[in-house]
C-alpha cells in the first residue's frame, strides 16, 4: 500500500458483511449498504494539525467502527478505500 | 465487550422501558421509543480531545441520560449500541 | 433527587404559573405554556468543560430564569425536569 | 430589584418613545414598536464567561442602546425586562 | 455627541453622495442608496474584545469605507447613525 | 491613492483581460466576467488582527490571483477597486 | 511556473485519468470528471495561517489526492491549475 496520508488522516478499507459476521458483527437489511467496520490500512504522522497536537491512536490492521458518510472515498489499484480524520473514527473492535 | 472507544468516546446500552421503571424512571407513551436512558458499557481514555484536556467522568456501569439523536448506534454481537462523546450525557442517575 | 448532572449542567423544576404568582412574577396568557421560572435541584461539578474552566454559580434551591427551550426534558419519579447548561440561566431571582 | 444576572448578563427595561423624546432620542413611526433604547436595572458579576474574562462596562441607570431582537423579555411583577448579555449593549448614552 | 460607544465599536454618520464627490468618490445609480462612505463620530475605548484585545485604528472625524449592511441604525437628535465593529471598516479615506 | 485599509485589508484593482493575456493568464470565455487577476493598490498594516498576528505578504505592484466574489467592491475617483483580506488573496504571480 | 501561493496555499495540476492509470490508479466511469489525482506544482511558505503554526509536508512533484470541489480554479499559460489549502490534500501517493 503506497497511500501516505497527511496530518491526522487515516485509510480504511471496508469490510464486507461476510467478514463481518465472523468477527461477531451483524448488519442487517438496509445497514448492509452502509457498512460501517473497517480495517486501518495506512495512518497519517499525527502532529499538529489545525493549531492541535494530534497523537495518533489507530494503526494498521485495526479493525475499526466509524461514522456513516465520513471522509472521502477513493479508487485505488481496483481497490476502494476510504481516507477519514482519525477523529471520525468512533472505535476500535477487538 | 470489545469495544475500545476513541478519545472521550462512550459506548452505551439503552434500558428499556421495563427495567427503566424499576430504577424509578417512567418513560411514558411516546417517549418510549426514545429512552434516554442507558448503561455506559465502554468508556474510552479520554486526554487530548480536539485539542481539550478531557476527564472521563462516566465509568462502565454508571446509569446515564443522553441527548435524544445523540451518537451512532451500532450492532454488536445481535445486540444495539449507541457510541457517543461524554459530553452528550447529561447526568448520572443512581 | 438522585441526579447527578455532568460538568456545567444544572438540573431544575419548572415552577407553576400559581407558585409564581406568590414570588411575584406574572406570567400571563399564552407565556403560561413556556414558564421561564424554575428551581434548581441538583447542580454539576463544574470544573473544566469544553476546555474552559467553569464555576458554578447557582446552587440547590435558587429560583432561577432560564432561556425558553434551553435543556432537555426528562421524567423521573413521575416529574419532569429540565437538564440545561448553567450558561442557559440567565438570572437568579431573590 | 431583586434579579441577579449571571456572569455577563444584563436586565434593561426599555424606555417609551415619550421618554426617549426628552433625552433627544427620537424614535419615528415604525421604529416605536421597536424601541431600542433602555435603561439598565442589573449587572451580572462578569468575570469568566465562556472562558473569557468580561469586565462589565455598564451600571444600574446607564442609558443604553442594545441590538434589536436581543436577549429573553421576561416580567417580572407585572413590569417587562430583557436580559441581554453586555455584548449586545452598543453603546451608553449620557 | 454624547453616545458612548462600548468595546470595539464606532458610530458613523453616512456621507451623503453630494459631499462623497466633493471627497472624490463617485457613487452612481443605484449604489446611491447604499453609501458606503461615512464620517466617525464617536469611538469605542477598544481593549479586551471578545476575549481579543482590540486597539481603535480610526478616530473621530476620519473619513471611512465600511461593509454594506454592517451595523445597527439608530436615531438621535433627528440625526441617522450607524453603530458597528470597528473590524466591520474596510479602509479609511484621507 | 489615499485609501489607507486597515487591519489585514487589502485594496486591489482588478485586472482587465487585455492586460492579462500579456502576463501569460488567458481567461477564456465566461470567465471574463470574473476576472480573478488584480494588481495591489494598498496594503493595511497587518498586525493584530481578530486577536492573530498577521504579516501581510503582499505588497503594492504585485500581481495576484484572488478568490472569486471576496471582498467589497468600491468606486473611487471614477474607479473599480475592491477591498479584501490578505487571506483572500491565493497567490503572487510574477 | 511563476505562481507563488500565499501561507498554506498549494498549486496542483489535475492528472489525466490516462496517468493515472499507469500509476495503478483507476478512475472509471462518472468519477472521471471529478478527477481527486494532481501533481504539486508549487507550494506556499507556510508559516502562521489564521494563528496557527503550520508546517508544509507536500513539495513540489508529489502526486496528491485531494478532496473534491476544494479549491479555486485558476488558468495560466493555457493550463489549467487548482490552488487549495494543504488542508484539503488528504494524502500523498507514491
Amino acid at each position: 500500500m503506497n497511500i501516505k496520508p497527511l496530518g491526522d488522516r487515516v485509510v480504511i478499507k471496508k469490510v464486507e458483511a461476510e467478514e463481518t459476521t465472523k468477527s461477531g458483527i451483524l448488519l442487517p437489511g438496509s445497514a448492509k449498504e452502509q457498512p460501517q467496520m473497517a480495517e486501518v490500512v495506512a495512518v497519517g504522522p499525527g502532529g499538529v494539525v489545525d493549531g492541535k497536537e494530534i497523537t495518533m491512536e489507530v494503526k494498521v490492521g485495526d479493525k475499526v467502527i466509524f461514522s456513516k458518510y465520513a471522509g472521502t472515498e477513493v479508487k485505488f489499484d481496483g481497490e476502494e478505500y476510504t481516507i477519514l480524520r482519525q477523529n471520525d473514527i468512533l472505535a476500535i473492535v477487538e
